[in-house]
């Protein structure tokens, strides 16, 4: 089952740049398929739906948003019964209207029953990051700024979740610890200050890895540009101080504004000038979108 | 590292009746930390920080709060560097203070910071579980009704989260599909009857399991409780047609109000007489609470 | 390939509610193989049977039993390869004579000749699990009271032999230590007596959970009784103690017979009228069901 | 935890040459606890022992036997709760008498209680295989064979069950398919007759691996012989066509007699002057050994 | 996907004993395409080749070798998509000659781009052990010795080069440490002499297990001779003390001459008469063999 | 068991950055120490040496290299038996002259036979890997490039040969897929052309991954400079083209020179002013250090 959004498809929605490969979700799925069935399986339904029995159900938004997650949702089905169908009416990164039927599933009652519950929570988990990604890029329409997640994730869902992001539009920062440098304050101190911090990444790194560090004043802010960061993360700075701080940049490293990123404070931020816009509570404080299945 | 919870502690909240034995926590903390190191691991810290330095932190409330998951964050920096030493404030079921000191932590410093994120990326999402359950809990004190949990839960952290429902003073329903029977209506469509159902589960469950049917009308509870089940599940019903349900059962079978539980409304239900509420926003749309690491 | 067994068959034998989910059997079987394969495979098979080859075989019961266990033995020829088909003549749960063909398989000669023992393993042991408990509820048949099993199972299979006593006839006693209460006299001692421990269970557990006790004498009975346990186990009491038990009860617990069940005194245990009579030797001591494969 | 025995200590049974590595039994130990734990861990226990309890306890034996499977009962204990504290009484492969004291266990009571039926499951499965074993090697005591097992094992126990067969005064046949090569009667029709079986072997295996061929027949012997293989299976041979094979063989290979092996039939067929008798009753049907935990 | 190779082939380098099964393959070929997948899968390829693109390629040898390893490629690229047809040109253990095709691969381009390094690393590691096994075993055509490999593998590869060995006319001495006993000077030293370590070896070993002691000096070899080894390690001797050592063994056991195979050197130890010549430099120093996917 | 270098000791071959985690070695080295076990463990170890035993021994370089990988094998010996002690005389990163020892290690003597084979399996492969990268880094000594490895390595071993890269004073490309961007002639045909690549990347890529691009020809360069491209490719140049290559790039992005990276030819590359020699053979074709270990 390869990945299936195609990007020639026009619209950002429908282009969320790649679900994760199947290979690297299925263990995710697998896991929270035992952690349903326990040792003894779906005993209500093993006991109730006869083995032949069919059924026809359709997953349905209760209210609207952006959807994410149907591959797992998917693989969740195809693990326990591969005889179930599932027909996608909407694919991921597409908005869902309330009421709207987001996919039909067609096949054996039982495993229907069996991974109903597994596969709705991967879905509306996934799809209120979206969802809540997709309202945060909605408001800065129009400037040059990017909504992107941070390493605040659900633990065991990062990449899904950074997925979700995509999905709504928002971008990602760093996957984890290894793929990116991010200097903060104890590394700074433990180094003895940003200079020895810069000639020490340039004599250990590969050419591969970007370097960002993490700045609360615009006198920091100058050192790491004449150092040459590729990133600076502006820290819980005031929307004034960060135009400033665009001012003083003039694009000698990408900028990325940080801390209490609200709904109503945003666009504030964006037209700053700032490259980046990075929010945790897009990944660690998630409300689910309501999704349901239907029995037809 | 045996549970550490002691229950003869005297309050509800220091009482939440065992943290899942280290046996079971460990694999998910385990691939948590695998997540965010990659294959690298921490580069930043590795390149920047000394491996002699040692750290002196503190796990601080950034606002008030009921906390669950210091075992998990505990086994994150054992995991880590099993130098690092952690004194617990607070245990988990414990309300904190917004600004008070969880823990604080002792060590190299390279542990404490590569470990950080993920160590409260699992405190601050269970104590979220916690605090919410809390809030719903302290909304019902003096009913006899109990504020229980739901399977819709975040994948791979149902284990977790439903000890944090504990640690809130929640209780839980069934794990998953097989410690428990919950009967809706399409397996009793498929049995052909709520009749056809009790006799079939008599015939072919042990002892040692519990039986509970979901019923939208008045109607169907008669027939449930004429039939012998533990308990109903009162589907999504007004609060006047709840206090009837009480009124027939007359505690032949244990009642769980489910469906659209706000915290504005959830006192009205437990003045019902039902005996247990369940949320599923408890675990499916958690906020995390807001926690930090301070660098003393 | 989804549970098989159509619960409208009729016969008990053809209806043991459920064969574990493949999710779930799938990776005892695998490690099965491995155990068996090592690190070299079928040295024998592989440098003397060509590719090309096919074979047609059929497992035979050398001795009179009811079978258990052809969901993973189908998984094992399976595994090895999925070009092996195997035609079953019975379903788990039905009686075999001595002689008859059980299954038919056809498919390559490699793949059949590899996967022959670890299927002839899994098929024999499930079988005679289920000969035995067969052997008890026919002993017994008439009365009201059913077949158990326990906790005294074989590392590793406990999910197997559980389903091949369901095979047997015999119902299921709990999964294992979290899906049901059982306090014995440590408890008890632990918490000062049968009454605090009712009260701290009615505190801490959720409304899916079944409590048992387990008592030695009459009076310890009637304490269980008046406090409302779900369950009582009657440890090693006398055929005559335990009627008396029955008549104490009156119906308001279900009584479990314990200790020492011999298929000679099972009967007369049965007819006491208790509830259910456990069986540890069910799955502890299993005489293999004696079982072939005869190559056509 | 290294391998305890020590191969000076003399007697036979307390040199079972070696415990498998802790590095293969734990996973096999850790999987049965996982299965017993569940989800959701000892609940009982949890709820009903104090955490700071200790408790003293004896693992005794309720009938005579030779013991087997201390170390993995002792890695249960130890993954549950490193603070419980074992001291031996005997060592694997010493016999035991009923009554008797096998080991004493002293710690936290919780610990204590939720390894206990884990503990116990795989100290009686493999002192039952110990036991049956020793009853045979004691029949065939002054004879120069000796008693072997077979690759009919317990899914999942090999290893152990193995090693308890040595316990037992046994040896063991090949672990698995890849470390010896056993020629049985489709692997001749495959591959032309047993020379054509010869040559090829000749030509692809290494210096390392030993040939055995099963023959029904002293002129599928007498063709073996004269081929060069290490040992013959003689296969359900009467006592005095064994007698015959002796004779015919003068040690120019091992002879192996097998099936139908019976503790009454086992020193006839020594006392033919076979080198081994194998027996797949020793792993496939095991009475597990009758032990008990005695609290103190 | 059964092994392919056919042992009626007829020529040596088509018939390489069997590839191990895919069930032992595949957990190390999942393992490397995680370690290369990372957690957000191929970036690149995710965002510049659209989802419906196919390809055609082939896998061409850059020089001339021996090939091993298709297997591994082949579940590579199956485990990305499954849709990815692979038409093998040649089979493992034949030689190929530079600039000739090994295979031709044909499929949706973004599961070729992305499995392509994985299948590319297996293939040219193996086929160059294949390839360095070929030469040793050209230069001693004709005489009765046969090259062998040892425990020296590359960690977690050493089922595969063993087989590539096998590929390119080589056979395996015993895969690890657990099928065959290599008695070295700290056993003697620890047993007591040569003596005492063969009446051990024959009161504890089973019948299946061969016994090769390492000797230094032709007296040693004489001893072991003596005490009915079956096999003797002549290790770092000169080739003339090796033909004195075959002279004295008169083929009372296999002769293994181990210490600086050099390719100048091979023939003159072969023509010694010794039976194996191990080399342990064919799986610790490989050079891989030039293979590339060129796209058509 | 931190990682132990101090990046303040000065020499660069005392400063590898970092060694990998324990957490992400020891599974390996687990698998490792599994593949040598096998089901039985060491048999000649298990029956020949008592257990209670010691030994002293060192581990010695045959022959001059750079050390790499010792942390793997310690961790070798701590998973056999946490009772063997090592004492390292170098550390990874050191250069080792031929007789040198490079660890002491004491202990059982069972422990340390047993997990020395798999110990110097990786250590040996690992500073193969060191040592011949710190031939070409001493070859371009005073020169500004930098030797770099590629994804070109061996199945399961990326993260310690990327380690032992490092140690011989290289620098690592990515680690895989997902934590950079290189652009290949198939992506570049697929998007349609150059421009196109690069603004489908700056719409989908986050603030924290680098992009590099291959070209074939100076013309190519010129349009990827022009584009903004952080890192170019010059695929198989000769040394004269480079220096034009370095010319025209006028430091806007890093040039890395890849393609028949002989030692012989690397000084003259590194002299054209690129910043990195890429070479494949660093971690695909490896020649193993001689070490071994000597009995004291």
């Amino acid at each position: 089952m390869p990945p299936d959004d195609d990007y020639r498809g026009g619209s950002r929605d429908a282009d969320p740049a790649g679900a994760p490969h199947p290979l690297l979700i299925e263990p995710i799925v697998r896991r929270a398929l035992e952690e349903d069935l326990g040792r003894a399986g779906d005993l209500t339904t093993d006991l109730l739906i006869p083995p032949g029995r069919t059924a026809h159900a359709a997953i349905v938004a209760r209210e609207r948003g952006v959807i994410s997650g149907l591959v797992a949702a998917e693989i969740a089905f195809r693990l326990i019964d591969p005889g179930v169908h599932i027909q996608r009416h909407l694919r991921d990164g597409e908005p869902v209207s309330a009421g709207a039927a987001i996919a039909s599933i067609e096949g054996p009652a039982r495993g229907i029953l069996t991974a109903e519950r597994v596969a709705l929570n991967f879905l509306s988990h996934l799809s209120g990051v979206a969802t809540s990604t997709d309202a945060l890029v909605a408001r800065i329409a129009g400037t040059g700024a990017r909504i992107i997640c941070t390493r605040k994730t659900i633990p065991g869902l990062r990449l899904l979740q950074k997925y979700a992001v995509r999905c709504g539009g928002g971008l990602n920062h760093r996957f984890g610890l290894d793929d990116a440098i991010l200097v903060k304050d104890n590394h700074i101190a433990a180094a003895g200050g940003l200079g020895p911090v810069m000639s020490r990444l340039k004599h250990h790194l590969g050419p591969m890895v970007k370097v960002e560090v993490e700045v609360d004043t615009l006198d920091q802010l100058q050192e790491a540009l004449a150092l040459g960061f590729d990133a600076v993360l502006l820290d819980n700075m005031s929307v004034a101080v960060m135009r400033q701080a665009v001012e003083i940049t003039r694009r000698r490293a990408k900028l990325e504004a940080s801390g209490g990123i609200a709904l109503e404070r945003v666009r504030a931020i964006a037209e700053t000038g700032v490259d980046f816009i990075s929010s945790g509570a897009l990944t660690h404080s998630v409300r689910s979108l309501d999704l349901g299945m239907d029995f037809l």
